[in-house]
Formats: C-alpha cells, structure tokens, sequence
C-alpha cells in the first residue's frame, strides 16, 4: 500500500483561518503535517504562537526546501497569486482559499499545474465546506451532468434572507450581516455580484472545462432589488436569491450566468438560508442532488483547507478532466430568458426588445411586466440595472428556442403596450 | 494527458435499471461504455433491445475477453456475490448496486479486490443518488470525520413521512408505499431495518475504516413504532426518523447504530421526507455538511451506476483508505444512549437496568419513560423489542460519561418508580 507523505507547511495569513489551523494541525498528529514557518504582514499584533515560528519574509518560506507544501490563506489576491505561482514553479504543492486570485488568473495557474506538474487545490475557495470542486471534478462525469444551480455568496444570502423572514429592509440586513461578520465593510464584492462570479468562474471549469473570464459571464448582485419586488414574491409564495446557474443546452453548449432568481418554496435553493450556501446539480437521468453547509467564515474555510491538506498525502491533483479529457463546452449566447423586470418609468424599458410580454402591471405604484428577453440582449446592454430597474429571472428561467415573430407583435398589443 | 479506457460491459440485469442503462449509454457515444452482452434469468419477456444481445448463460459474459466491465443490477444478493467474485477473479472490473451483497460479503471482497488489482465500485448501493461513498472516501478525512448520521432507507422514510404529515397509521401508509414502488412487496427487510444497517456496515468502512458484519451493529427497524410514540414527538415538535448514526468518541472509538431517532424541525434530517435519503457530516470543526437526493428507484440508482461506470474510465478504485492507510477505528460499547420507552405493562420493563430515569409518564394509556441506558445493555439484550413495547432515541442521544452511582437511585425514587 501507498505511503503517506509527510508534509511541511509554510503558511501564509495568521488570521481567524490560519490560527484555527496551526491549532487543528497542533491537535492531529496522525495528519502528519506540520507547520514550519508562517508568514505574515506584520509583527504588529501579539500571536498564540511561538515567536520563531513568524518571519515577515516570504523568500523564507518560498525557498525553504524543507517546506513541501504552502497553505495561503490571506486575502490580497495580486500577493496571493504571486506566492502561489513562486510556491508552484518552486516544486511545492498549494492549497489556496483565494477565490479572487484564482477566477483572474486560472490560464495562467493552469499552464503553471501543467508545467511544474505539482498539485493546487483550492476546495475552501467556493462554497467553503462544501465539496463541491472535488465533487464536479471527479463524480459528475461530463455527459451525465445536465445542470448545475447554486447559492454561492453567503452575506447576499444572508440579506436577502433577513428582508424575507424578518421583513427589514437591504441596508437594515447589511448592516446586521457587517455587524455579524458575514459581510465585509466593503460590501461591493458580495452585493454587486463578484464574488459569486469568480467563483462561478472555476466552478465552470471544473463541471464543464470552460475557462471564462468572470466578465465574460452575465451577472449582477442584489443591489436594484427592490422593497416591491420582496413583496411580489412573497406574494407569489417565492423568495428570490442570488443565484449561479449553468445548464446544458439542445446545442451542446452551456447557458451560465449569476442573476438573482425568483425560487419555488419547493425548490431545494428555497432551503438555504442566512450564511449558508446550497449546490443542486442536475445529473443523468434528471435526478437532483443537493449539497448544504456553510460557505463562508473561519471554520468553514479552515474545514476545507484542511481536506485539502489532508488529500494531498495522497499526492492528489485536479486532474481537470472536463476540459483535458474531454471536448470542454463552450458558452453560449443562443437562448432566451424569462424574466421581471420591475421600473418607475415605462419609457426608460425597451420593450421592443422583448420576445414577447407575458404580465403587464401598470397600476401599481412599482411597476413590473414579466417577458421573455434573449440573452444576448442581456449580456450587451445595461438598461437592465440603470435607472432603478430591477431584472430577477424567473423561476425555471432557460427557454431555448421561441418562435418570435408570431408572438411579439401579439403579445405586446395584447399587453396594449404598443 | 492520460487516455480514457474503452469499456465493453456485460450487463447482468435488465429490469428498470438495466434497459434505462442500456438507452443512456446508447445516446451517449462519448462515454466510450458500450453493452456487449446483458445475462437475463429467462427469456420470457419481450425486451426493448436486439434479441442478439440476450443470454441466459453466466458464462458468456464472465469469460468473453473483450468485456472488460461488469455491470450488475440483478436482486438475487447470492448469485450477484458468485457474478461479482468471478469477474474480478478473471480481470474485470466491477460496478454492482447489491446493497446486501456487499454487507454480507465485504471482508471476501475487499480481498478479492487486493488479490486481482481490479476496481469493484457500488456507489448506487447506498443513497442512490448521493455521493457518499466517494466523498467519505475521498474527502473526509479520518481524523476530521467526527460524525455521519444518515436516513438511509427510502422505504421507511417514506412510512415515517405520511404518518407525520397526512396522519396516516402503519398499515395504511406502508400500503401506500408499496403502490407507489417505494416498499417491496415483502417490506420486511426495509421496514425491520435490515436494509438501513446493510448499507451502513460498508459506508462505516469508507468512515472510519470499520469492518463490521450487520449483526454486530445495534439497529432496529420502525415496525414498534406506536401511534402513541407519533402523538408525543408531534408534542414536542419533532419527528421521528429511522437514523443511522456514527460518531467518534473520546476513547478513540466509533460509536455505530441504526434505531428510530427524534430530530428536532431544525435538524437538517428533518428536511428528508418522503422517499428520499439524507447524510449529515460533521467534520473538521464542527462543520456540518448536508448532502440530499433520491435515495432508490430504478433512474437514482442507474445514475450512480453510470457515475461508477464514467469513474472506471479514469481506472478509479476505492482504496479504502481509513482501512488501510490509517489505524481503522474500532466499534464502541462504552457509552450510553438516552432513549424513550413506550410500552403497556412496566412489569415488563427493567427499569432497574437504567442509569437514570429523566421523565415517566404513567397516567396516559400508553405510557412511556425517558432515560439514560448503556449501549451494552440494548445491544446485549431484547426485552426493548418485546411486548409491544418501543423504543426511540431521544434527539442528540449519545452519552460518553454517566456518574452512575450517585443518579441511580435517586432518579428512580424521585420517578417513585422503585
């Protein structure tokens, strides 16, 4: 049988993340992985660690060639990419948690696995405790994976949950998710929808090869959600949430985009709640499968960095096996979606670049229609998310083919709206 | 980059998941899995596929060389273990969903397995559709796994769930079961429980590396289950599920049972209902993870079977690494189980023989107690499975430490019982 491999860490980041695992490390001998050194910014605070274990040096560790294994858990993604690419041409295998870093830069971290031939997992970098990286990469199997949707971004969960149950309203919940550390001073990232798209970005890549930058990708975050639209989907027994999406077309190519969505109270999305996050993959023979657990802060962070470790024992790699072993998809633009779109103004809505108009409310104080829009109309235009309009997809949002010309006309006169 | 394997399958089996097997790998060239031969019992039937590719004779698959996989989804546990040992004896890989096979036969397994080098997967035969197996092979670490406790059988569940929910009794929802498929026509295998601590004696070895035979485990079915006990749990707002648990204890061993459990609303099993199944675990600091899907049926179980099948392309095996790469746990008796009794006559009860008694309820008709009992005395004796008397842990129902002495005999006196 296989041997172990003993592993010597160097650790980058001494924060809530990097201290829980220098103690899990400490308490688990059998894991037969030590921490050597551990680099950090600055001397400045007091550490529940020996002294000589810190150095603020980063050559120490890089070149130290005892250490056959670097953990970085720090959240400067351009240093972040820069030790972990050093650490990879240096021989050393990496675990990172560093979404950002990874969604800009994985051509060039793949030419880097490719090259050097060492292992970089970053499991604790989506969905934290969730495995879902090893799950796409090794169980869902290319042809048997129909669809995947998933509550990527705990603090925009964790909003929209609290305008939903408790009935506040965005800047009440976001201050009640920065006072509970699920959301960042800064909340740009999480509410506008970058967060969620990086790591949507790898995640494609692992469940269907495609290699996207994050803006090649259609998103938006939750910041033109408005007071009227909770209230419509409540009234619609319906929560909305930000969700990533991608799914298989009759083309062969994939559909992939972060929007919020309208969610059936029956929809296993609708079970995710506050910080947590939520995976439903669609596989052969249309059976879902649905993952749960906590998808950000410390614990559930460390929780996966320390798989990771645990794996690499086993000399374990992302093989990439979508986009190497198979014919990776490609993304595609050919397909519709259904969607509300609620406004003040009806002037400001090109209407005419509907499909077709489905619901027309004009009497309400808020405004909304629900229509069927291509995406491409989507991707290459912003009136969507100016002037106070809100977009949020349906439930079931993918048409693939409509017949357009019958219906247009029809159903805008019909709606009386032209 | 590694090349895939071409697989050439003999089937065995063409009930529901062997024909749906048999169109998915036909619509899907890129699999590279194509049925050379499928072995049926009689040719009795007419079947959707070319006569040509029928047998009856065993033998015709199991030493045609160009068949390099064995594909077996028969129901007959003792002709699948004969099918399954000769093709690994005579280099095939195997795929098998025979849930009871592999409990009955695990350790004859696992050296056939060491002696040919071949791969013998059976994601299918527990949780259908979860990924279990592989993740507690491959990502749950053993020192981080500190519990699983899974809904594992459909069939009960689904009992459980319209008693709870429609208020049905036993025999009517039982019934129900069986029209929809969910129970077989002889229930006593799911409902008495042999089924869920079938599929738990293997998914403890990828845990933690335990080899137990089922009757080394305490488990118990549903079938004491009394309208009674329903009224109670609805009382105190929880339900009660068939739950197989592992936990490790402080001792450094595992603690393993299957027994009717109370789960609180916000238990994640409580999310499980109907037929479906669910795994819960808490790993590295405490995290829990929650991973849900359909648990039997002829479209689960064939997508697993797939996913065995697209695995041995990339020449997966288990490598059973808790067993042999670790120091594999051993199974506990040194703890106690706080459980609740309901039961007709006390005479029949040895309630001298539990620690402490926390409630008693004597006045109702059918009376019941709460109390704290060693694993040794339940697992060593029958008396709780007697008399129609039932008994259900309570919620979090592990105890490692009891001061027994002092508690005893006042508890009992207190309850006025002794």
């Amino acid at each position: 049988m296989e041997t172990h491999k003993q592993l010597t860490i160097g650790l980058f980041g001494f924060g809530v993340v990097g201290e829980g695992l220098y103690k899990v490390l400490q308490q688990t001998p059998s894991l037969k992985a030590s921490i050597k050194k551990i680099c950090i910014k600055n001397y400045g605070k007091k550490r529940n660690a020996p002294a000589s274990l810190f150095t603020t040096d980063r050559e120490e560790l890089l070149n130290d060639r005892d250490i056959n294994v670097i953990v970085e858990v720090i959240d400067d993604a351009d240093a972040a990419f820069a030790i972990v690419s050093t650490a990879l041409k240096n021989g050393k295998d990496v675990v990172s948690a560093s979404k950002k870093m990874i969604a800009e830069h994985l051509p060039a971290l793949l030419s880097l696995q490719e090259e050097t031939g060492r292992s970089l997992l970053y499991e604790a970098a989506a969905c934290a405790s969730i495995p879902v990286i090893r799950n796409l990469e090794e169980y869902y199997d290319n042809d048997l994976l129909h669809s995947i949707k998933a509550i990527v971004n705990g603090s925009t969960n964790y909003i929209l949950t609290k305008i939903f149950d408790e009935g506040l309203d965005f800047k009440q919940a976001l201050i009640q998710a920065q006072q509970l550390g699920f959301a960042e001073s800064n909340p740009t990232l999480d509410v506008e929808g970058y967060d969620a798209v990086n790591k949507w970005t790898f995640l494609l890549t692992h469940a269907y090869g495609i290699t996207a930058a994050p803006d090649e990708i259609l998103f938006n975050g939750i910041q033109h959600i408005h007071a009227a639209d909770a209230a419509v989907a409540r009234e619609k027994k319906q929560a909305i949430k930000l969700v990533a999406q991608a799914q298989k077309l009759n083309n062969g190519q994939v559909a992939a985009f972060v929007l919020p969505q309208f969610v059936r109270q029956d929809d296993h999305l609708a079970f995710v709640k506050n910080e947590y996050n939520g995976v439903v993959i669609e596989s052969g023979f249309s059976d879902k499968q649905f993952f749960y657990g906590k998808g950000a802060g410390s614990f559930p962070t460390a929780s996966a960095v320390l798989s990771d470790i645990a794996a690499l024992r086993y000399q374990y790699k992302y093989e990439y096996k979508k986009l190497y072993h198979h014919r990776p998809h490609q993304l595609s633009q050919a397909l519709y979606l259904r969607v509300f779109v609620s406004f003040d103004d009806i002037a400001l809505i090109p209407r005419e670049r509907f499909e077709w108009i489905e619901e027309w409310h004009a009497q309400e104080e808020r405004k909304y229609l629900v229509g069927v829009i291509a995406f491409a109309e989507l991707k290459n235009n912003t009136w969507w998310r100016e002037n106070n309009t809100s977009l949020i997809l349906t439930a079931d949002p993918v048409i693939e083919e409509v017949e357009t010309r019958k219906l247009k006309k029809k159903s805008l006169e019909l709606a009386g709206i032209v």
